[in-house]
């Protein structure tokens, strides 16, 4: 079979707030092969700026539109993923946005693939079976300690085992506040609970900055500390390692290539590498993120606020690895990610999460109750239309 | 005085062909205060994907469009440059075409203040003088090994000390076609001159195959091997390095962020480090790398293929240092490019290239010149034209 279309469906909530919640919009992508089978992903992205990814005029051979790797290639087997995701790295190299279009895409050509070979996508990237996950819980941090306290406790209440919170006030007053809201959600969360803590790269790169928050960290026994600092900031990761004792760094969400994340684990100190699929390249480089992981003893996290689409793609990579027991799971989702897939993953007694083991990522969008969330887009360059009912030039 | 506009400026040669050759199109960007002094500044980027990323609705508050970090800010000092470069960091930290947006807008910036300072942008760098750096001739490999000596005899004729070839069949045949090449080049160029070989990346991440090819440039003294791998492939670059003897390794031109290009610093065993300032973020981005390998011993060099508006924004962040002493020079530019700038960066007779001394960069766009390459853009988005013309929500 052969790449016949790919389409990019655009969707928000009417009205964007200025916080943190990156489910407010989407970027739902569906590829079609010449046999009439629909494979569907997400990117984690900006959707108009990857819809222009897609479309772009061709710059150089380097900088070419992610359509010029994709459309009219054969997709039979999982070597035929690889080699198309292949060609969108080198053929797109200087189009910087590409890997974000790339994501939505790749995720999509596993769910096809899947559906065509009647297997589930961890088992296509050769695990036997779908390990169970804890889920923890994630959302944004209170405004203050008190409401940072109802949510931890509304959380356990909904037995979580694991809850995670991040951005809003957090580094951005003074260290005992920061130190309050810690306290508040451990108290929130109980004592048994996994407590998470997310900067939200707050602190640039300051080391000292973030330094001056983990005692409170430590006394609270959270877990990890996430995103202290940008992706990539290797050296600033590595420097607060050293200090951090029993609270591990966590990163990895803003990387876009496998070579982003594989250096972080390399240089960075990082104890969980988090990786978003609708980011990193989708399943094909977060596999290859997640091998590297196993091997250097670094647990892998799947990064996911959205979608169930999104959490269920970003699954896929560690689903085989029982290590790698924790689960990102967006528990604050907009109604538009809420309402995004006709079944979802929920959480069994136990707070544990499991793939679906029908074929592909063996979960579909509801496209009916996604109908009002469309936003439309045209782009015209030099006087002509170029999306939608995108063509390529012959 | 405060920014009260910017303006992306899409320019294209009438056909683009599918080579290697980045001065097919480009993205000029003004910006104007209020008291109506302009800067000038130039994308190294897909100019529809990197204009989308400037007038692109906000997905939530790290995934806001270039616009809202920009527009309305105050511009009075060299720290208003750092302020607002951070901003758009940390509101667009998400929107990954937003670095390349940056790029443009940030030397625009320096251009703009240094026309209202009445200072070159290298002394408000704290450069005392910009030193003169020894332009190598940067082109593409000849189809075959004759034709590589012709441009290579063509360069040296010119009275270039040093030469650059890069892509074209490079790494895509056999080890002995490419040691073929590289000796040609080396004839053509004769003894004395610096040979330079720029892989483009076609090796991905396999160091063996990137391997193969030193004899071959350890036989020819060529001074470097630039991008065997794709930027951020840190270990494959390290154990490349510690393989190659007098032959240092070159990269860093796909780095969109300081830190990217320090980690290669650090990690890959570079000996140049090279940064285009049209895609790290600009020269503000560009000066923190620069500072940081003059720290660590590694020799920074511009990447510019383009326009001598981007070569005279590349070589600001490195003017003042001596050590620093070679600059890539665009030999084989585009018409677009070469009617650019209605000055332009020539070599004296000692191959030296010298930055103007006139306030800001000491270049202006021909836009008279341009006009023939202008490319309408416009983006609609839910009914509405965002572009061109973006008034952002007040």
């Amino acid at each position: 079979m052969k790449i016949e279309s790919v389409d990019f469906h655009y969707l928000s909530m009417p009205v964007i707030h200025d916080i943190g919640d990156g489910s407010q919009d989407a970027l739902l992508v569906s590829v079609r092969t010449d046999n009439g089978l629909v494979g569907w992903g997400e990117c984690e992205a900006s959707p108009l700026v990857t819809i222009a990814a897609w479309c772009c005029p061709m710059s150089h051979s380097a900088c070419k539109p992610v359509s010029a790797s994709v459309l009219g290639q054969k997709l039979e087997t999982v070597a035929d993923i690889r080699r198309i995701h292949d060609l969108v790295r080198a053929n797109s190299l200087d189009l910087l946005q590409a890997d974000h279009a790339l994501s939505g895409i790749d995720i999509a050509l596993w769910d096809l693939l899947g559906k065509a070979l009647d297997a589930p996508v961890f088992r296509l990237l050769g695990s036997e079976r779908a390990y169970p996950k804890t889920a923890y819980a994630s959302q944004l941090f209170g405004d203050d300690a008190a409401a940072t306290f109802a949510k931890a406790r509304r959380v356990a209440d909904a037995g979580f085992k694991a809850a995670k919170f991040g951005w809003g006030p957090y580094g951005r007053g003074t260290v005992a506040r920061d130190a309050d809201l810690v306290h508040a959600a451990r108290e929130g969360l109980g004592a048994d609970a996994n407590l998470l803590v997310d900067a939200g790269t707050v602190f640039g790169d300051d080391v000292e900055a973030a330094a001056l928050r983990l005692p409170a960290l430590q006394s609270a026994r959270a877990l990890w500390l996430e995103e202290p600092f940008v992706s990539g900031a290797l050296d600033a990761y590595a420097r607060l390692a050293a200090m951090s004792g029993a609270v591990k760094m966590a990163g990895g969400e803003g990387c876009h290539h496998a070579h982003q994340a594989i250096s972080m684990i390399q240089h960075a100190g990082l104890g969980f590498v988090q990786i978003d699929t609708g980011r990193i390249g989708g399943i094909t480089s977060a596999k290859q993120v997640a091998d590297h992981a196993r091997v250097h003893g670094t647990r892998f996290v799947n990064h996911t606020f959205t979608t169930h689409l999104a959490l269920c793609a970003s699954l896929q990579p560690y689903a085989g690895s029982a290590e790698d027991s924790l689960c990102e799971y967006p528990c604050e989702p907009s109604l538009l990610a809420d309402s995004f897939t006709t079944s979802k993953l929920l959480p069994d007694a136990d707070g544990f999460i499991r793939l679906p083991e029908q074929p592909g990522l063996g979960i579909e969008p509801d496209l009916a109750a996604l109908e009002k969330y469309r936003v439309d887009v045209e782009i015209r360059v030099a006087g002509k239309t170029i999306y939608p009912n995108f063509k390529p030039i012959p």
